[in-house]
């Protein structure tokens, strides 16, 4: 990353996290922001998150050798045609996207042959949004997963994975078809559970929830647009996750009967043993 | 609390914190616990949860003034039953059951008319089990919702409050009506929901889990025979709050589509509003 020149579209909590966490392992980099709003960026400035910031996407890009695309997915589109134009060449651009068939369509489509794009999806951020709640260790320890297609240059695709790597991150490769498959089971219906657990509550049961309610839920105070782009980009999969689901709740509703006491206990057991088997595993890679 | 003897039936978690909290705060009650693993009675003495033990269910209660049943809710009948013929007259009863309606009426047929029987549910817990984890503060700032009826005697009522308002707990009063369908929403609908989100994780999704998923099913981890208990009791509004869920899921699904962009986003908002709103008012709180 030394003597590098990176751009950082959208300077929010996670932009404003990587500016932070290249800044801890690096002096000889140079970080630009680009956005819209020119407090938001100046603050960027001032938490050190970016060297300097341009309202101007040309200006923003033109020098830059790595290009990082921090904001809502359904932005991506319009950014990467006008970006075509405007990358030199050898330039390297990823995105942070929770989804990434279309990402890696739409860069295939906009970007010049001597630019490369490499889709990646760093597992990291939380429910709370803006560059002040940026941390220099958001990505430390989280999973980044790396999405090469075929057509990939395999350089730019070593060097992200170091990118992400050299921000703590551990690295996954998967396909952008099986990355977004498995995403929408493990992330985005958790997300579309915990918001309709919030919206079908009564105002009478709201206030009598306890600290398993809240984080159950919390999840559900994520940006609305961001999650709007992301279960919009990857409805597919969202839909057949809640057939999946659908089929699991209407297992467990027939165990509800007295008769089924065994085979309730089992599946309750049994999901049980399967979340601890999971922590364990996620407390062992920390 | 002053020279009293407390008898605790079942020292787990809740029970065995409840010893400790009353250990905190007089030294002039006595504590007795009651179980059937004598290993796990003895390991409560020796953390103090209670003072002695006995696996004799009259010896254990025969001169209690209170009785604590903190058992899974499907062992109160048999235990209220045995309890009838054993207890002193002006005994105080109470349970820490996460069900109400149950537990009131079998208290009403099994317990003499010179004990007073009132429903407690303190809502404090975890998904962890066994007096390892008890903690004298386990209680405090917690919610503790009370369900008398009209037969209920009102100084039994005042004595039980204030009880868990010793232990820090706020007090709210509900019918056991109104406590089952109330709890079924916030508490156990949300616990089956965790559980069917790990049981349909295909093992390639799981992997990729961050702490978004792991704290959207933490509640799932809880001991599979106590929910088995508390799910079948309240199974008629555990079924009605699917209902409603799958109710919600169906409107999300129908803004799944580009052409709703504009309601996904306002549906998204507003769960996390009113989650947002319900974070603050219980920081409020505690």
């Amino acid at each position: 990353m030394n003597h590098e020149n990176l751009t950082i579209i959208g300077v929010g909590l996670l932009g404003g996290s990587i500016g932070l966490g290249l800044r801890a392992i690096s002096n000889h980099c140079h970080i630009t922001g680009y956005g819209h709003r020119p407090e938001t960026l100046q603050r960027a400035v001032e938490f050190g998150a970016i060297d300097r910031f341009s309202l101007n996407l040309a200006d923003a890009v033109q020098d830059a050798d790595r290009i990082i695309l921090c904001t809502p997915v359904g932005l991506f589109g319009d950014l990467l045609k006008q970006l075509g134009p405007l990358v030199k060449p050898g330039v390297i651009v990823t995105d942070v996207g929770s989804t990434k068939r279309s990402v890696v369509r739409l860069a295939q489509q906009y970007l010049p042959p001597h630019a490369s794009f490499v889709g990646s999806h760093p597992m990291a951020g939380s429910e709370k949004r803006g560059v002040e709640f940026a941390r220099a260790d958001l990505c430390q320890g989280a999973m980044c997963i790396v999405t090469p297609v075929t057509s990939s240059n395999p350089d730019a695709v070593r060097s992200i994975e170091q990118f992400w790597q050299s921000l703590g991150m551990r690295i996954a490769r998967l396909s952008p078809e099986a990355h977004d498959a498995a995403v929408a089971d493990i992330s985005h219906l958790p997300h579309v559970l915990a918001a309709s657990l919030v919206a079908m509550q009564s105002p009478s049961a709201l206030p009598l929830a306890g600290k398993g309610f809240l984080d159950a839920t919390r999840i559900a105070s994520g940006d609305a647009v961001m999650w709007r782009d992301i279960l919009l980009d990857n409805r597919d999969n969202v839909k057949a996750g809640l057939d999946r689901l659908q089929k699991e709740l209407a297992t467990l509703r027939k165990l509800l009967a007295p008769a089924k006491a065994d085979a309730l206990t089992q599946w309750l057991a049994s999901a049980a043993d399967r979340r601890d088997e999971l922590l364990q595993q996620k407390l062992k890679e920390m």
